[in-house]
């Protein structure tokens, strides 16, 4: 049984499939804090309904990145988490939370990285033209979208598609990609090998 | 009925892909010249066993890339071909050729670009750690590796793969793509998109 605390923006579909998880038995977690940079994420109002405290910066915290993370990783530190689980989270995660939680730390971005990082993954990979793009969900360190994968799933991009279906698509391998990787981490599964960067999935 | 012109460098599966499709009836092309950039590129063999042409350039060809060129693009033309296909071709196409025929030249890409572009696909994916690569053909253009992506097919990297095992199943995704492509040219379903720059499958 592991706790996370789970960083978000907006919607909070993420939390949500994981929140379901972990009702329906497929996930050996609990959520103990959800933090919102923004204190009107419709992903602060799912928490609430399934229990869960929350933190949602004031616009006087967001602006000051270093008191930010500060303050979040003591009330992540306070909560208890074992992992930090970016879902949606519009902002990069800097030291103050990344020391605290070392190669705790877990996002997910909807593109195959390396391809398409950024905060565009979707609407750039789908300019450019690709015919598979996907979801990747990555330890995050300093370098953003560039810490060490964990999961990949492929999406394949359909000859009718739109960005509209390609984006549900996407968010769809995610509610399922996401709640599947966290349980690899309550079974102690996911290490990262020291001599060769990677991830091995035991 | 398509006519198409091969360049390699190597040992030429792709090439012997391509002449086994067109044996089976799967492909409604004909190979009526094969290019080697190595005068002992073991693909010469298989073409002569099928009875195809070929042209090997000289070292000294060689080292004049823009002699090579246009000799390679005069040659193509003399054989009437339709297509020009990059297999295993470990050199740069340039403008003699792009423009004897343009966006008619295919590459094949052993990793899902734009990830992993250059002479290393496989072996960097393998070491950066990600857990989905694959296969990309495109039309090479000027931009090396940055063409309109016509097919695209994942490769999951699993668990107790080594780069050999990789590399074998990524071959075996190029053999089969490769061809089923090709007949997607054979059929006229390929067609750039010249408002987007993409290429749409009709």
């Amino acid at each position: 049984m592991i706790k996370l605390g789970v960083l978000l923006s907006g919607s909070g579909s993420n939390l949500q499939a994981i929140i379901d998880a972990i009702a329906a038995g497929n996930l050996d977690a609990s959520v103990a804090l959800v933090v919102s940079s923004r204190p009107d994420a419709y992903g602060l109002k799912r928490a609430q309904a399934a229990g869960i405290p929350t933190v949602a910066l004031s616009r006087e915290v967001y602006n000051n990145q270093a008191a930010a993370d500060e303050l979040i990783a003591n009330e992540l530190n306070r909560a208890n988490v074992n992992y930090v689980v970016m879902a949606g989270y519009m902002r990069k995660v800097t030291a103050p939370i990344l020391n605290m939680f070392p190669n705790r730390v877990i996002n997910i971005h909807p593109a195959l990285l390396p391809s398409f990082a950024g905060a565009h993954g979707i609407s750039d990979a789908w300019e450019y033209g690709v015919k598979v793009t996907g979801v990747t969900i990555h330890l995050a360190n300093a370098e953003y979208d560039k810490g060490p994968i964990i999961a990949q799933e492929p999406v394949i991009i359909l000859e009718d598609d739109t960005t509209e279906t390609l984006e549900e698509r996407i968010h769809a391998v995610e509610h399922e990609l996401y709640p599947k990787v966290l349980q690899w981490f309550a079974n102690d599964k996911v290490h990262l090998n020291e001599k060769t960067g990677k991830i091995d999935i035991l």
